[in-house]
């Protein structure tokens, strides 16, 4: 199927993948006098008194905003933030139909960091949490970091963390069947963009220690030239021998392979200078950095990429869905990375030992069980971490 | 029935009244791939090429934003932005019950013109129309003001058009009851806020002629001391021989009284002293500037008030789901003043003459004829005015 054609179509037709629904009857001048006046009153005043009462007498409680400024839509870069909108009403689309979660599309007309995060602060009043997506990179690290600052509600950037979690699950049950430990193996990235910086991080609050992170101009190290501050950030907490040189230098002696940059940067032969039973992440999309045949043919023992037509995907529904389910269920005022690491763990623990094999290192998206599980894995993780509110 | 507590357990039930449904499946990797990606690429890309086409590939051809800033909130003043959401999520019941829009609710955390402005501008890019609701006057006339200014898409205060066009359709049928003409007949309101000061500029353009404005110091007249800048305004529009004295004073061989202001600020000897069949609007809520028997009791022929326990209810929701409907049909960039005239016209159109008494001047809330008609009024009169993009 043409995906791209066909979808343009159905566009067309359903003119919006998502519509505001009554939960209350309109039927009757008693029916408008509790829904609205003058019965409205009552909680609104009870609100005022105590605003998290705004939790309990709204729909606030399950609401999440998900915001785009349009400019790294997809795969497809600075397309404006009008023309974000489809991908972040399908997204809110998946919110719903995996987590339970209302979630309503909203893009802003501005690139300015502040002006951004003024906007998003001055809604959160209206929202529960706030899911950030395809904005740029290095702005992205900064709309969030200031947004966590300023506001009193959880703020998520799925492409960082939603990939984060999810290749955090598959690489431990990866580390599983190949008998290695996490604090052992050496980890090269290709990619230092919102989606791998947010892996590396990630990777590091799990108890990983030996990650090379590299961009197109090679390996990532402390003082290197041409490095913007967030991948200075970076080069600090990697990277220890301060090794230069070329991705593919990098990879001689690697033992996990996470792509997350461009199609076929990578060929049988590069993977073939890996250690043993390499583990491949090749999630470009739609085209991997190496396509599986490819890789097993360079020796590879596990590979996942972020296609449904290949075992293994790296698929962002296992996560995000999941997580804002439980950090709304507790109430939670932030999404923090003890959260994040349980929902890999409870994404990784889907899959038995005797399940687990080389094509199956990662859930199904339409697993039934994924949704409810994460969710109540995070829900624990934000009480034990001290950030739940109910 | 004890609206208040009753409404207040219901939202506790409740915990919100609207919710986000989707439209569209998402139960197989194939929706997916159509929803959301890799198919969803096209769409984004058609309106990068022509921001236009949102209006057909997404859901903002028939999406408003009801935004409050909380600082004038039903008569409860300022409660806050959080505190308002009660109201704002009613309001979106409301659109979808009686126009089948699908309307969200938003406040915003400022009480700053240009802030508020702003904030509301840069997230436009969402939405197809925006009503504004329960801001406090007169920043909502420069809010109002500044929108239409600086967004492509249409800006309504519902606070101030939806309660004019519906005093106007109920003085238009009330007219020809006791047989005057709007052009000679003398107007006096009680009340220089937001509504009352839209129904004044409603009415002028309707073709009345002889009104006065009272506020709580007495008429408002062109060079009165206190007065802001939008009372000024209106004092060189209204009160031709600037006169100056008491509400009481100026009701004196008066035709029409318009109350939006207080509750019992007038009894049955004030009604006496205006002219013969007099036709009284008072629509102070829950409490109205005279009770319908009081005024009847001072001579008064109709009463209109904002209350659905007595005849003649002036109810917004007459006015703004029409209107937004008929809006959103023709893709209007803007709700002008024609439209507004339009939509009191089919209003007061609905009654037949052999229908029309004291008694029934506006159409009943439920009447199901009323969303209809108004739309397909207020959409004629777009495309009449040249503000119809469809």
């Amino acid at each position: 199927m043409d995906y791209g054609k066909e979808s343009l179509k159905l566009h067309a037709e359903w003119k919006g993948k998502i519509e505001i629904s009554t939960r209350v009857p309109a039927a009757s001048d008693t029916d408008l006098s509790l829904a609205y006046t003058p019965g409205v009153a009552q909680p609104c005043l009870e609100i005022q008194k105590d605003v998290s009462k705004s939790y309990e007498l709204t729909g606030r409680h399950n609401l999440c905003a998900v915001i785009t400024d349009g400019s790294a839509v997809l795969g497809l870069g600075d397309i404006g933030p009008e023309a974000g909108m489809p991908v972040m009403e399908g997204k809110c689309v998946l919110f719903k139909a995996f987590g339970n979660v209302d979630a309503f599309p909203l893009c802003i007309k501005s690139k300015d960091v502040d002006e951004i995060v003024n906007t998003i602060y001055l809604i959160s009043g209206s929202f529960g949490g706030v899911n950030l997506e395809d904005i740029s990179s290095p702005r992205c690290f900064e709309i969030e970091r200031k947004l966590k600052e300023k506001c009193d509600i959880p703020i998520f950037h799925d492409d960082q963390h939603g990939t984060a979690i999810v290749t955090l699950a598959g690489l431990t049950n990866a580390l599983k069947i190949v008998g290695k430990s996490k604090e052992e193996v050496k980890v090269v990235t290709s990619g230092a963009g919102a989606a791998a910086i947010s892996i590396v991080r990630l990777l590091l609050s799990a108890g990983f220690r030996d990650i090379i992170m590299c961009d197109s101009n090679g390996a990532i190290y402390s003082g290197r030239e041409n490095l913007n501050w967030i991948k200075s950030e970076m080069a600090e907490v990697t990277n220890p021998e301060r090794k230069s040189g070329t991705l593919k230098e990098m990879l001689v002696g690697a033992d996990i392979f996470i792509g997350v940059s461009a199609p076929n940067v990578l060929k049988a032969e590069d993977i073939a200078k890996m250690n043993k039973d390499a583990i491949i992440f090749a999630c470009a999309n739609p085209t991997p950095e190496i396509l599986p045949d490819e890789a097993k043919k360079g020796g590879a023992r596990i590979v996942a990429t972020g296609r449904s037509d290949y075992p293994n995907q790296v698929n962002n529904v296992l996560a995000f869905p999941g997580v804002f389910r439980g950090t709304f269920d507790v109430r939670a005022s932030d999404i923090n990375e003890e959260m994040k690491v349980a929902a890999a763990e409870a994404l990784a623990g889907l899959i038995s030992d005797e399940e687990l094999s080389e094509d199956y290192i990662i859930p199904k998206a339409f697993d039934p069980r994924v949704g409810e599980t994460v969710a109540s894995a995070v829900a624990e993780a934000a009480k034990r971490s001290g950030v739940a509110r109910v």
